[in-house]
């Protein structure tokens, strides 16, 4: 299948390509390389090394013989996707080609209007591209759990049937979003569902929890090929900025009483979903929801595993319980369906230990490369 | 009360600016002349000449003795709106000043990607700088009826209550928008949530219903005070537009089966829903959401009454169903709530055959005016 990944250098897009080049897929990477510029500009760097975009690619096609076309632009330039699918003729386009962080969308004012305006015009530009070039390929669009905020009822996957006065309609699951970035999202996932309808395109969202680990067995073939590790206040979140902090002794930093309760999902099964997404596509005019994660965790679960783990390893580690930069509930109901995926065929790897300690070992070894100042909460949602 | 009408210029906007002064309110209105713009672009223009900004608020002065200050200026500006909220301290901020047109939002590619950037990035500044000094005063936000689009259950205002797996809780109001521009104001009803939530703002969101009639008490005091009455595809709306087209003897342009029903309001409410907002702000932390309108009608139902009153003035007029350029049902359920603003002190206008004769009255004063090419639609959704 040809598949056009943009946003296909970050941290899930990286190796999401790798694995669909791997399954034998004729992969492109558009990216505007924005995720490296915001670590220049926020002081921050991976926890890994990571190589330049065409060193990545070059490493690929010397240890799998395959290519992966890259396409260096930004998707709020409208020439550039345009010509991007032309050039491209994609049967599934993957879309990360967002400003993914919400502290980052909370800095200030200008980070908030950016985020907004870079996601919400980058999915209108490549809404519009595909009904002008492609109107048959599947946009498989990330979206996030957050979306949906924490309700007191049950969280479906995109629709909830309402039974209201006598009457049942089937209706999009009412959003609360938590941030400027999460906002950007539930307007993105309105835009598509207007052009799903109004077009006939076809689209899955994939509303994706938090991502946990950084490697998948592509990333592992070359040092040259391995993906980012982000630890900082910013870009860091939970499990990896958990472990990173255990490597270095740096207290665990749980955010309040740690009682938020999220979805959460292993990095190796991002990119199968991502798979089956694309191998089972949404019907034309569809705008198919599913949620994207295999587990719940409490933050607080999450930093006790994380300790029990690294304690074994000889880390001595302290949770603390820090201000909580965010406004949100800090303890609250929380259960999120998410049937979809395992219907198609997901196997999950669920949370271990060894991958915890996998990621304890990873952080070991670059722990020189840990700017300690970088972990604390600066960004506050007030 | 002091109140900043963004937006003062145009059709709700100059209206509710007048009606409010003559309340007895220090109302300065702030506008990018954004609305004349739209018409030379268009090549259309109001049925109805209207005067200069300058000239309007001079007008006032003499036949008031109130004084209206006219700050131009664009929301997409923040130091602009930052300083205009730093001069005139509003208690209140009755936010008219967005892309309003869902036809101009369906123009093509830019016209959609301008109207979400411009409303959404508008709404977003005059939150930040509202945040930043004005943490009290009371947002007053226009959105639209059309945000609900036209589910199978009734439409509460703004939240309802839904009853899932044995739990409950009182959700945001699941949003089906059908334009960009109603996306817009999707997105903004979201963001506007969320600044209320995380910064304690206090916001009325009115989701107002279509407006008909061009005048009120104050608009007529002096010809230069005279509001617009739009009439072209592109920013004329129902009945308004229908009674131009009896004017000039042109077929009532009903869009498809003309079943399509929504809410309406006579502009006169309009500008009284918004003092009662005013009056009866929202407390602190609070995202009110009043549903404006004081009648439901088809769009049929409009046509046949245009024809009945213009009929026995002498004009002979012919409802035609020309094909719908918007993607609708033109056949559904339709029932929405709107007792809020009723319990607050609303004695709506019902619409009656005088109005509808008033309109037709000034229609025919002006019908040299009317551009006939500028009345059907060209402007399609697919």
């Amino acid at each position: 299948m040809r598949i056009l990944i943009l946003g296909g250098d970050g941290f899930c897009g990286w190796p999401t390509a790798l694995y669909l080049s791997q399954q034998g897929h004729e992969v492109a990477i558009l990216d505007n390389l924005s995720r490296r510029a915001w670590d220049v500009e926020l002081g921050s760097s991976s926890l890994t090394p990571i190589s330049s975009p065409q060193e990545r690619v070059e490493a690929w096609r010397r240890v799998s013989g395959k290519t992966i076309p890259l396409i260096e632009g930004d998707l709020t330039d409208y020439a550039m996707i345009h010509s991007a699918i032309e050039q491209t003729r994609p049967e599934a386009i993957v879309h990360y080609g967002e400003q993914r962080s919400a502290p980052y969308s909370m800095i200030d004012r200008q980070h908030a209007v950016f985020t907004q305006v870079n996601n919400v015009v980058g999915t209108l530009n490549t809404l519009y591209a595909m009904r002008d070039l492609a109107p048959d390929a599947h946009l498989i669009k990330l979206g996030t759990m957050g979306e949906y905020g924490t309700p007191n009822i049950a969280i479906e996957e995109g629709y909830i049937t309402v039974e209201h006065e006598g009457r049942s309609d089937t209706l999009p699951y009412p959003k609360q979003p938590g941030s400027m970035y999460h906002l950007s999202k539930v307007h993105d996932s309105h835009n598509i569902l207007f052009a799903c309808r109004t077009w006939g395109l076809r689209a899955t969202d994939l509303n994706q929890g938090v991502v946990y680990n950084v490697a998948v067995e592509e990333t592992e073939r070359d040092p040259a090929l391995m993906n980012r590790f982000d630890y900082d206040e910013v870009f860091g979140t939970a499990l990896n900025r958990f472990c990173a902090e255990a490597a270095v002794g740096h207290d665990l930093t749980v955010y309040g009483a740690g009682g938020q309760t999220r979805g959460f999902i292993d990095l190796r099964d991002t990119v199968r979903c991502i798979e089956l997404a694309a191998l089972h596509p949404a019907e034309p005019g569809e705008m198919r929801v599913m949620n994207q994660f295999t587990e719940q965790f409490s933050v607080l679960d999450l930093a006790e595993r994380v300790h029990a783990v690294a304690g074994r390893m000889g880390l001595t580690t302290i949770i603390a319980h820090v201000t909580n930069p965010r406004v949100e509930r800090e303890r609250h109901f929380y259960m999120a369906k998410h049937t979809k995926l395992l219907d198609l065929g997901l196997r999950p790897y669920l949370l271990n230990d060894e991958t915890i300690a996998g990621l304890l070992e990873r952080a070991l070894r670059y722990r020189e490369r840990i700017d300690l100042t970088r972990i604390l909460p600066t960004v506050t949602w007030k």
